[in-house]
């Protein structure tokens, strides 16, 4: 078997999001970048797909802080860990919080050079 | 003279506000509240005016973060320093940011009630 059960990570409901920790999740250019690509994939993308200036392992812990926040969701598709973003749950939380981020983010230069 | 020309507090230009600064200076709770309090006081307000659980030093380390980031402006009124949010560099910069998330602040009943 290989369905790694233990490894399964952990998320916050929709009522636990916390409005302090999505804005420091999304507080760093690399995770705006990601969170920019995974708004653009509605079936997700994994760690490896996105073309960020950061080693696996960092590319890895950023996906753990924007996961423990509640701002996307891992799932592990074999041996591939699968990451898409929780818009219906930010939404429902924080109306209009994530879009008007991403435009903001999408109007900076120097993010959108490298998206 | 009392004019403590040396002392006077640094901002970014317009310009020179990052989306990644302000996201992280509006990731701390306390912080939330001050600009939410801030929000709500045209004329500006002193650090000694708001209900924070914090110590006056803590309170003042949490207005230079918001001031470095350009979300307030911080000036000299004789002996009192003076806090103004900076609603409309925020504005041009980036738009929607800050009246989304001072709405998703709202929301939250932890900060309402010590707001």
């Amino acid at each position: 078997m290989s369905l790694m059960t233990t490894d399964a990570p952990t998320h916050p409901s929709r009522e636990e999001i916390e409005l302090a920790a999505v804005l420091h999740a999304l507080s760093d250019p690399i995770r705006l970048l990601m969170v920019r690509g995974l708004s653009e994939a509605a079936d997700g993308r994994s760690c490896g797909s996105f073309d960020v200036p950061v080693t696996k392992s960092t590319c890895t812990h950023h996906f753990k802080v924007l996961r423990e926040a509640g701002v996307i969701e891992q799932r592990q598709e074999g041996t591939r860990r699968v990451n898409t973003l929780r818009e219906e749950d930010l939404e429902a939380r924080f109306p209009g919080l994530l879009g008007t981020i991403l435009q903001a983010a999408g109007d900076q230069p120097a993010l959108t050079a490298r998206a």
